[in-house]
C-alpha cells in the first residue's frame, strides 16, 4: 500500500462495483503488483498514470502564461494545461485546456514535449500553438494571462517543473532555429 | 452516464472511500463533466485515458512480434506493449512490457509513435528498441515470439490498429532512411 499512497492518490478502500471493503493484494491472474481487490465480487481496481495536456501559445517571440487561481500552486505561473479527459485526443485535450484556462484563440501545432513525472504518476504533454489574436477570456482557474518574452519569464514563480523544462527547450529551439521534439524524465 | 460506458470501462457505482452509492452528476467545483460523486463523503471519482507503452524491437531489418496468449485478440500478433504503471516513466514501462511479454534483451531507443485511441480512452506509445541477442523467454501473455521482415508481417493478423499504424511508419522510415517521430489519431 505504501507504493500506492506515494503518488498523492487516495487509495481505494471500497469496491466501486459493490461497495464492499477491498483487500490490497496481488490478484491471481498472473499480475505482479498489489491492487485493490474486492473479495465479494472479485473486481480488481487499477490505478495508473494520468495525462496532463497543454500548449505553448506563442505571439511573435512571446509565450502566454496563466496566473493560477486554484490550488495547487495558487498564484504561480503556468502554461495552460490540465487533465486529459475520455473522449478526446491528446491534441484536442490540449486545445480544450487552452480555451478553458486562457480563453485564447489558437492554431494548434505539433507535439513539442513529453515529460514523465514519475513521483506524481503523471505524463505531461505540451503542443506548439500560435495565438491568432490578443483577445483572452480566462476561466475561473486563472487570475489573468500575460505574454512574456524569454527575458521576462518569471522563472522563480513557475507553477510546475514540467512548464520550466518545456519553456527552457522552447526558447533554446527558438534561438537555434531548431524545431525539436523533446522527451524528458522528471523524478 | 452513456458517455462513460462508451470507453469499455465499468462505471463506478459505489464510493471508493466510504462504499456508499455514488450519484452521476457535474460536481459543484466548476467542473463541466459528469462524474461519480459520493453524496455521503463528497469524494469525486475521475476516469481518465490510460497509457499503453511498448517497443519496436529490431534485429537487422526484422521486427519482433508476440503471438497473444490472452484476450483481447488471443491468437493475434502484436508489438510487446501493456498498461503503464505508477512508479515508472514511459520508457521504463515500455522496457518492462518488452521484458514481460517477450523476455527480450533490448537497448531502448527514442520515442517513435504516440497514438491517441479515442474510442477506448487510451494513448499508445512505441519506442525504438534494438535486440541485443536472439534469446527470448516470453511470459504467460505470449504464445511465442517471431522476427518478421516487412514482407513477412502478418498484416491481416495484427492485434491492434496502433501496432499496424506504427509498423507501417517504421518500415516507411526505414526505406526512406528517415528517423521520424509520429503522432497519430485513431477513431
Amino acid at each position: 500500500m505504501t507504493a500506492v499512497h506515494a503518488f498523492g492518490r487516495s487509495p481505494a478502500r471500497h469496491c466501486k462495483s459493490c461497495g464492499a471493503a477491498v483487500e490490497w493484494r496481488v490478484p491471481d491472474d498472473g499480475d505482479t503488483r498489489q491492487r485493490a481487490v474486492c473479495s465479494t465480487c472479485d473486481t480488481i481496481h487499477y490505478d495508473n498514470p494520468l495525462n496532463v495536456v497543454g500548449t505553448i501559445p506563442v505571439w511573435d517571440n512571446k509565450v502566454l502564461l496563466c496566473l493560477r487561481n486554484i490550488e495547487p500552486r495558487f498564484g504561480k505561473w503556468t502554461l495552460p494545461a490540465g487533465f486529459m479527459e475520455l473522449g478526446e485526443t491528446l491534441a484536442e485535450g490540449a486545445a480544450r485546456e487552452t480555451q478553458e484556462e486562457a480563453g485564447a484563440h489558437i492554431e494548434m501545432g505539433s507535439l513539442f514535449s513529453v515529460l514523465s513525472v514519475m513521483r506524481v504518476g503523471q505524463v505531461h504533454f505540451f503542443y506548439h500553438a500560435r495565438l491568432l489574436k490578443l483577445d483572452f477570456d480566462p476561466g475561473h482557474e486563472t487570475q489573468k494571462v500575460q505574454l512574456f518574452a524569454e527575458h521576462e519569464i518569471p522563472w522563480d514563480e513557475l507553477a510546475f517543473r514540467t512548464v520550466r523544462e518545456t519553456l527552457i527547450r522552447h526558447f533554446a529551439d527558438q534561438a537555434s532555429g531548431q524545431h525539436g521534439f523533446h522527451t524528458i524524465d522528471i523524478n
